[in-house]
Formats: C-alpha cells, structure tokens, sequence
C-alpha cells in the first residue's frame, strides 16, 4: 500500500477539519460563548500542526490509488475526524466523558442523532452548531468534500468515492470524479439552503433553522430542544418531512433534473420502490395511530414524520413513538433495517440493495422451476453483473452479523431485549433514537463506556458499509508491497 | 409436472398416516380414554378413504421425479398431513378450534413445539403421545420415510430427500436412496429407543419416557408436565441434555462410526463448530446466572440444558430462563437462528450454512485485498461449488425476510416487541418457546387466529427451508406442461 500517499491525505484532511471548525467557532463568538471559544480554538490547535506536518512533509511521488489507498484512508480519514471532532466538546467540559464525547461525534458524523446528552437544552449554542454540522459533513463525506475542495486530485480516486458513498453500485455522474463531487456538493447545499428559508418562512429562528437543516440535510437527527420537534407548528413538520424525504433520494437524481432529463428521473426504480414503501408504510401506521389522535390530519402528520424520519434514518421525532401500538412501531423497526435510496445521505441497508436481494431471490425461485433457464437480473434497466450481486449478498450476511454482534455486546448493562436490539440495530443503520430507554423521549447515557464504544464502532461500521472498517483492522492492509 | 405421480404419492401418504395413527390408538385403548378412541379411529378413516382411492385409481405410467415434482409433493404432503393429523384434537373437543389444532400438529410435525394449550397436564395419554409423535415423523421427514417403507421407488427421489431434509448439502451415504433412508431411520429409532432407557434407569415412568424421548429425537419440545422437564431430577435433565445434542448432529456422522470410520467422525468441522459454540454459549450463560443459583453444579446444569435445548430448537425448559439476565437471553436468542448441524433433526439456519456464509465473508474480503486472486470455499475439505453458495446466500436472504415478515403480521395483536419478534424467530426456527408472553412459563394461546395462522405458516416454511412451499404457492409449478 502507498502509506505515504495515504498519510499526505490524512494531513490535508486534519487542515480541512481545521477550517470546518472556524464555522462552529464564530457561532461561539456571536453568542460570546468564552469556553467554547478556547475549546475550538485549542481543538484547531490540534488539528493543525499535525495536519501542516504531514501535507507538507509527506509529498507523494505517485498519487494513484488503489482500492486499497482507498479503504485505509476512509478508515483512518473517519476515525481521525471523529476523535479530534470529540475535542471541543471535552475541552469545553460539556460532556466531560471523552468516551461520550466520541460516541457523540460519531453519531454526528455517521448521520446517526443517536445522543448521551441528557439535557440538549443546557448545551451552548457554538457546541449544537458543531454537534448539527457534523451530521451535514458526513452526510455526503468528508472526503467528498475534500476532492470537491483540493485542485490535486489525479487517478482512480473513484476508490474513496467508492468507499465512503453508500450503496450497491456507485455512478460517477460526470467523468470526473473531482467534477461529481463538485456537483453533488452544489445540490447539497442548495437544497439546505432551500430548507433553511422554508423553514425561516414559518417563523422558526434563524439559529434553529439552520441546526435542523443541516441536521435534516445529513438525515442525522441531532436537535436543539428535548421533544425534538414536537413543539414546532404543523408547517415546520411538514417542511421537515419533506425534506427529510428529499435527502434519502439519490442525489443523481437532481443531476437530472437540473440537466432537464426528466425521463430519467421519472423511470428511477429505486425512487419509486422507495416512495411506494414510505406510503404505505404511512397508511398502516397511520391507521394504527389514528385512535391516539382524533382526527385524520393529526394522525397522517405524525404517521409521514415519523416514516419519513426512520426511513431516511433521521431520527427527528414530532410524537413519543415507543409508546404507539405495537404495529406501528414494528413497521418503524424494519424500515430502520430498509433505509433511504442509495447515492443519498440516508442509512440502512439501501432500497436499491433490498432490491437487488429480492430480485436474487426470484431470480432463484425461477431457476428452480426452470434449471436451465438463464436470465439476468437487473436494476434501472441495466444487467447487474455477477460480482456485484454476490457482493451484495455476502453484503447482507455481514450486516445482519454486525446488527447480531452489536446487539450481543451490549446486553450485559441490564437495560430490556428491546432497547438492547433496537439501540443495535438504530446504531448500526445510523438512525438514532429506538424503543424502550433508548426511545425518543429518553438519551443513550445510560449505556456503559464498553457499551458506548460497541455502539460508535456499529455507527462507524454501518456508515462505512463495514468492508472499508473491516479490511483496515487487517494487518495485511497496511503492509508496504502485497500481491 | 407429473400431477399423477405426486397425487399417488400423497395417496400412499395418507395411507401411512392411517397405520401411524395405530399408534396412539393404542395409547387411547390402554388408557380407556373413549372419546380419544373415537377421535382416532374417525380420523383415521378420514385419512384411508381418499388415500387408497388415489394410490390404487392413479398408478402413475412413470415414477421419475425431478425437482418440481419433489417440491410439490413435499409441499402437498405437509399440509396435508397436519390437516389431516390435526383432527383428533378437533374431534375429541380438547382443542375446540381446529385453527388451534392445525397449529399444534404443525407445531408437532415441523418439531417446534410452540403450543397453544394453557394446561397440558389436563389432556388425554392419547392426545399427549399423538403430539409428541409428531415430532418424532416429522423430525425425519415423513416422506423419507415412506421412501424408507414401501418398496418401489425409483429414479430420482433424491428430489424429495432434497426437499424435505434440512441443510445446504444433502448427502446419499449409500447409494441408493432407499437404503440411505432407511439408513438414517434405524439410526433415528435405535437412538430414541437408548434414551428411552436411560431415562427409565434414572425412575421415570415408561409413558414419560417414551414421549421425551420422541419430543428430544425430533428435536420438537412437547412435553407432559406443565413445567417443561423443570421438576424432573437432574440425573434426567443432564440425559435430556445430552440426547439433545445427539438429535442435532450430522445422522451422517453416526454411519461413520458404525462403519468404524472414526478419523471421518473427528475431523467433521461442523461437528466441532456446533460444540465451540454449544460450550462458550453454555459457558457465558453459567456466569450469568450464576448469582441467581449459588452454585456452580445448579448453574451448569441449566446453563447446559437451555443452551442444548435452543441451540437443538428443542424448547424444552429446566428454567424459566425468560427471568434470566439479559446477556443469558440474548445468547439464547443468537442461538435460535443458528440451529444445529445439517442432516439432523434440528431447526435453525444450519451450522454448516453459517459456516458457508462466514466463509464467503472471508473469501470477499480476500478478494478485496487481493482483487486478482482466485480462492475456492471450502467445506468439510471439499470446494463448494458457487451454486451452493449462491443459493446459501440467498437463502439466508429469505430466511431474514421471512423472520421479518412473520414478525410484523403479528404485531397487530398487542403483545409487546419482544414476545413477537420472539414468538416470530422461534416459530421460523422451529424452537418453540420465546421471551416475554410466550415464554417458557406460557403458551400461544393468546394469538388471535390471524396471527396463529400466521405462525403456523412460518414453522412450515422454517422446516421445509422455504423454498419448496414458495414454488408450491407459484400456480406454474403446478401446470401440466412447462419448459
């Protein structure tokens, strides 16, 4: 592996990081928050030198990378970010607990929401800045973002693009990688902006319009108010849920429609797979909830919000789900496991890979009946060559694994069957909040520190879509010359 | 589809219900229970009738089978002959609703030993053996053996042995498949007759004995006493323990020994995986519940049955073990999914099929370090060909979706989370008790009709590994004609 290669990166990332931080920081400054103050200021201390060192130092002769390149960096690019991330919150003595600190990053930065804090509403505003803003970050990538960014970006950097986007088959959307990320960036931004000045229209302040943009544009989740969104009016909610929808489709799309190709954008599979599901999964919960609330409005409102935030792996809530009847909340439970669209900020499985696996499974019943039949399966109209069915499949096996193992560490704290798997399965899917005391009324701080850390590896794993983690734990990944 | 050939199968099928149904007969006239005598003689002309109607009207002109024909009649067989055998609780009036009846038998015959009665010790010697016999039938499959008793079978009943005995790769020890059916059954009833006399020597009563034993060989979990095996001595929960794990291996391993092919035996690498896991799983309970029992025997003991009985997908109790700490429960709920060995009578996944999807995660990692190197899956020394493993994948697929579907058709019915996502996973896996409402100290009795249909459907599916009762529900596997 070109070690060199990936260290120079890593260096560049740390400035990247350092530059992140100055947004959080003047947010400290407007609200004259002193300790967040030095706390950002000491954490982009931090940051930097380290950073300076190794851009500088480091020059890489080659700049191609290999799958390889591509993991080791994701690996070490997300576990860096995340741990000087965590800096601000510990120096600032908020959440005195760097374990915590880093469960909290993670959970930012993995677009998870899932939180240790126990009262939101205390935390300064420069650190629920931060807190939102790195759900927005690791939405599309950090290391997106830097190809986005940096002039220097020659060969196969497709790898990390790869790497670090979610989904069974990654599409360059123009021919260069450095251009696709541009673009992607662009739509990301102007559709948070769009959602800002919406939500500014119906009177929510400016500061809590921007946190809950971003924190709906990463479909992260984090918030600034106990109840989530419980106390924002109707048209806030609804602005939300729509939003929170837009961001699970797969970013393309707006590619598309900005270059006028609304065919392609109508004949989409996966966005119709994935509207189908969120609408009926609306209706049967909707109709569960309906003696609850009254009245139909009432009743598909909470229903959509709360579909829209599980399936786009949000997490925001407008009602304490948990509490619901138990359909409701089983149907919240497996669309934790679907997740959004691929090419999209959102958690999960992905739509497009659920297809892919029921469409293995036809493909088998009808082998069955017919041996000798051959037929190919595909997806968006094109044939999906064997490899990556297969690794769609093997995909699969090691997610519901990773959701096992997770689940299985966690037990020894006492807390009840249904939190302990649905804090794993929330954790590992990015959603955030789940049933019983890790519910949407309550926080993850009761979990011990072993636990904690479980679960900010499921959030890493799920986010990362486990190889990329899995393979950086190999030795063998970080020799110098392999075959 | 030879519609002809499986219809006389299914004639001849009935047939032999009708002589196993002597059996329990005979419980009912030793015990004078006249109305279980009644219900057993009206059954069993209910069965003959049309069973000798069509094994005599429709001699078939050819008897080869290919897959469709397997599938078929393995579907037809099982439904049929839970209708059928669910009759002599209808009639009798002990189980006043024959949906609940038809639960039951499923229950018996697919060996999960899930029930819906509320008092067991309340029903007839005839009605208890009957139940527990099922398990016995369907531990085996009840069309190996048919292919067992009657003599003419030719061509390609390896179709129907595929169908109905469980595991990814299905293996003749003989090569002819009568005789490996008939094989696997003097095995199958040596077995049940040694722990038959174990128990007696340990001073239980012949009638207990008996219907353990079946209950243990079909790995089911049927009982007599309403506390499971709880008040029987030690000496008889340790040879239950034991016979469990008998029932769960490979019956393969036990024509080695009897041939003497000892090395055949100890290098079986699913034999040793299921006992790692048996002992750690058995190891981490003890320490759990260590506290509750003081001592380290006591501790044992039912750390060693319950994990015995799950990993078996038995279901038989010594504890209420859904009063255990969480980490105890989680691992007995891990355990549910995988099952035991293939070729044996147990439920679950399969342990060779967990070792198949392990490996292929191992196998992708490779490749994805070394995107040029070509390695075979290997199992018990042998490379697994891709179809295996493409078909092992995506069966697991199915399973998981199945699970998921079970789960959430039955949320309607109120119970909390964990008793249906339990009662779910238990009833696919063939277990039978679960956590919370449904477990040990409890039965289904609560479901309403819908979702008992529900999980009488998934104990089929579970048992028959899904894909045959899939194709049966396809009307083109039933068309006369098809390329």
């Amino acid at each position: 592996m070109n070690r060199r290669l990936v260290l120079y990166r890593v260096g560049q990332l740390l400035v990247l990081e350092t530059f992140l931080l100055l947004l959080p920081l003047l947010v400290s400054i407007i609200y004259g928050e002193h300790h967040c103050i030095k706390a950002f200021a000491m954490t982009m201390l931090i940051a930097a030198v380290p950073g300076l060192t190794l851009s500088f130092v480091l020059k890489p002769k080659t700049r191609v990378y290999f799958a390889k390149e591509g993991f080791a960096l994701v690996s070490l690019a997300w576990v860096l970010v995340s741990l000087v991330g965590a800096l601000p919150y510990f120096i600032s003595g908020e959440i005195p607990n760097y374990v915590d600190a880093v469960f909290e990053t993670v959970s930012g930065i993995t677009t998870t929401g899932a939180t240790i804090l126990t009262d939101v509403e205390k935390m300064s505003h420069g650190l629920l800045f931060w807190r939102s803003f790195t759900h927005w970050i690791g939405g599309m990538g950090v290391l997106v973002l830097m190809m986005a960014i940096l002039p220097s970006n020659t060969g196969r950097s497709m790898h990390i693009m790869r790497a670090e986007m979610a989904g069974p088959i990654i599409g360059k959307i123009v021919p260069k990688i450095k251009d696709t990320a541009k673009i992607l960036y662009i739509i990301y931004l102007c559709l948070t902006v769009l959602e800002t000045g919406f939500l500014l229209l119906g009177g929510m302040p400016l500061f809590d319009s921007i946190v809950y943009s971003l924190g709906t544009a990463g479909t992260g989740g984090f918030g600034i108010k106990a109840d989530s969104v419980e106390s924002y009016s109707p048209y806030i909610q609804w602005v939300i849920t729509v939003f929170m929808l837009v961001f699970s489709l797969n970013f393309n799309l707006y590619y598309m429609l900005l270059l006028r190709r609304f065919r392609s954008f109508i004949t989409n599979h996966e966005l119709w797979v994935f509207i189908g599901i969120v609408f009926i999964a609306s209706a049967v919960v909707g109709v569960c909830i309906y003696p609850i609330y009254g009245n139909v409005g009432d009743a598909a409102r909470h229903a959509m919000f709360q579909v829209a935030s599980i399936s786009s792996t949000t997490g925001y809530s407008t009602a304490d789900f948990d509490r619901w009847p138990q359909l409701a909340k089983g149907v919240l439970f497996l669309l934790m496991f679907i997740g959004g669209c691929a090419g999209s900020t959102a958690g999960g499985l992905k739509v497009s890979r659920v297809m892919l696996l029921v469409k293995q499974i036809q493909k088998e019943i009808k082998r069955m009946l017919h041996p000798r039949s051959v037929s190919a399966v595909k997806l968006e109209g094109k044939a999906v060559d064997d490899d990556t069915l297969r690794s769609v499949s093997t995909y699969f096996a090691t997610y519901i694994l990773l959701n096992a193992l997770a689940f299985i560490l966690i037990c020894a704290d006492g807390f009840d069957f249904q939190t302990n798997i649905t804090a794993a399965v929330s954790c590992v899917n990015n959603v955030g909040p789940g049933f019983g005391s890790i519910g949407p009324a309550f926080s993850y701080s009761g979990y011990s520190d072993f636990s904690t850390i479980v679960l900010t590896f499921a959030m890493l794993l799920g986010r990362l879509e486990i190889f990329p983690l899995l393979l950086a734990a190999d030795p063998r990944l970080w020799l110098k010359r392999n075959g």
